[in-house]
């Protein structure tokens, strides 16, 4: 591929940023990621620089209308900030050139029409994020999902930013992933591309069994649940006389284990700790080859709370990405890295929905 | 999506082709398809109606220029064909609107040059394929993958017309596939995507062991040839005094046995032949589920000789996708489809590189 070649989607931005007391005029725009625990907002400017940040708690009722009310609160905000302190948003355009407000939402959204279909985690079906906002701010907002823009601004200004083909795969809770091929986001025609969470891995018929009804996805092997599902189980065999792990004292303190817990046990050098991250980095390396040889990424970019442990999932990793990728896909893969931007990438690439030209593809 | 919205890439014909009679001045194209067994040519007209065909082995000496001088010398033929019987190529233009010859060969290509990067089946590296032919022929040349020529083909005139977004995937000796995403070709920035044979399925360490230097890829459990091997080997276990079946006899007299000759006897109902089909069919449905989760797609296309035994293939292909896809992405896939051209894909394709408007992607 020529990379020199103009994209005919998303422009991703390569030349080196000015210093910031040359973009004072720089168009600004407000990102929103709307997590199911928190929702974070972010002022970022159109060199994908971060102006002003709030992160709070998602209000514990998720009825729409609440949860929407917090987000255009937290948008006034950054939308004064813009404005120098004044809390009235109709004028602050005139003062400052916002383009707009994006948003990130859990769950398949139409980005054409700004409506969130479905969120599991929110228990939302069908909510029209994007004609909410617009109402109550009078600014261009748009919507999408949140490992989709998280994508974006790991592609923006992130660990994906030298490429224009790669993934972006969030491990945390559960598993999901962003597609860039060749500059434009692939949503596919159904909006649910990239789902590698739920790519068949364990095909026995006791695989475990997965929040989507099947049995065995990805997800149900290297997500942060499932290393804590492994820990549960490591600990529970420890206090019953199987093999010793520390992972048994953390669950009798605590009464449950953080994926977090399991990383500090296994930097601590507790062997059953090591082997679970071990075994989770393993099976999301068969994810990842799968992947790598039907898309021909550049690029992998890892983020989410687990990718936090780099140090353990990502030798792992690579190592199992390159015993099952097929060889040419390997070959031309130039790295498989961890996520740049920790989580602030899906507020600032909901930034770059209104800052950056797309093709909607 | 939107599917009335025009693709910026490659144009799909969707409208009713008109009556034969009609389409007497529409422009043709040579397609050829350059397997390491056979060679397959075709003039084709700008609906996609065949005109004239010509099949022979390809030849037995793999040297590129052997190799190349019998291609052109089928190009020729069916230029004359165009010309009504004039075996003069450089005059054909004259005489009627040929837009080009185009190629399909084994093995990665650069299609903006033209060039077969690799080709185990041929023992080919670096082959300028189109530089030569049209050095000879005079006319424009495209060249591309195989596995993509009969993609581009069943979405031009067969199985994947009506769809934008859709995977076409060859299931003979190997397993490929190609991609189109919203009516453009995804060929991969090293032109090597859809590598779905080499997706990881089984991740044992003594999984049987691929060409490509890998173990358990798909292609090892799901091809004509995974299916063969394990043909022999229960024939030899019935042999032995294990499980009876007729493969024994077909071992016996025939010192192999063949994909199809699983196929007959599964159909004379041979319960150990259906097992072995049937197995290869849910490895397939478990590569197909990762594919569909991964592209979105709208359909899901199976071509090569082995879908030939669609009765046999279908349904457990089918019944597994439901099983191990994501739901909201197997609700959105309109159907798993048998190829509907046969042989003739590649070929037809191929012709389609020069006759239809692609943007090189």
């Amino acid at each position: 591929m020529d990379s020199s070649k103009p994209s005919g989607g998303l422009t991703l931005e390569r030349e080196p940023a000015p210093l910031p007391s040359e973009s004072e005029d720089v168009p600004l725009a407000v990102g929103l990621d709307l997590g199911g625990t928190t929702l974070t907002g972010l002022l970022v400017d159109a060199w994908g620089h971060i102006r002003a940040r709030r992160r709070r708690g998602t209000p514990a009722d998720k009825d729409p209308e609440t949860v929407l009310t917090a987000v255009r609160d937290m948008a006034v905000e950054l939308l004064a900030e813009a404005a120098g302190g004044l809390r009235e948003p109709a004028v602050i355009p005139l003062l400052r050139p916002v383009a707009g407000v994006g948003v990130g939402v859990p769950g398949p959204v139409d980005p054409e029409r700004g409506v969130c279909l479905f969120s599991p985690n929110l228990g939302w079906r069908d909510v029209e994020v994007a004609s909410y906002l617009h109402e109550s701010l009078g600014l261009p907002v748009k919507v999408d999902n949140d490992v989709r823009v998280a994508t974006l601004g790991e592609g923006w200004v992130g660990a994906a930013r030298p490429f224009l083909t790669f993934i972006v795969i969030t491990v945390g809770t559960g598993i999901g992933s962003g597609v860039v091929l060749d500059g434009r986001l692939w949503r596919g025609p159904g909006f649910s591309a990239g789902e590698i969470g739920h790519i068949p891995v364990d095909t026995r018929p006791d695989a475990p069994l997965c929040g989507c009804g099947r049995r065995g996805c990805l997800e149900t092997l290297a997500s942060g649940r499932a290393i804590e599902t492994e820990a549960r189980a490591a600990a529970e065999r420890a206090a019953e006389g199987g093999e010793a792990t520390s992972l048994a004292g953390v669950l009798r303190d605590k009464g449950r284990i953080s994926a977090r817990d399991v990383a500090d046990a296994a930097r601590a050098g507790d062997a059953v700790a090591r082997r679970i991250f071990e075994t989770a980095a393993e099976h999301l390396g068969v994810g990842v080859a799968a992947a790598v040889n039907l898309f021909n990424p550049e690029a992998v970019v890892i983020g989410g709370g687990v990718a936090g442990a780099w140090d353990l999932l990502g030798p792992v990793l690579e190592r199992t990405v390159r015993e099952r990728t097929f060889p040419p896909n390997h070959r031309f893969l130039r790295g498989i890295l961890p996520a740049a931007l920790g989580e602030d990438a899906g507020a600032v690439g909901a930034a770059s929905l209104v800052l950056v030209p797309q093709d909607g593809m």
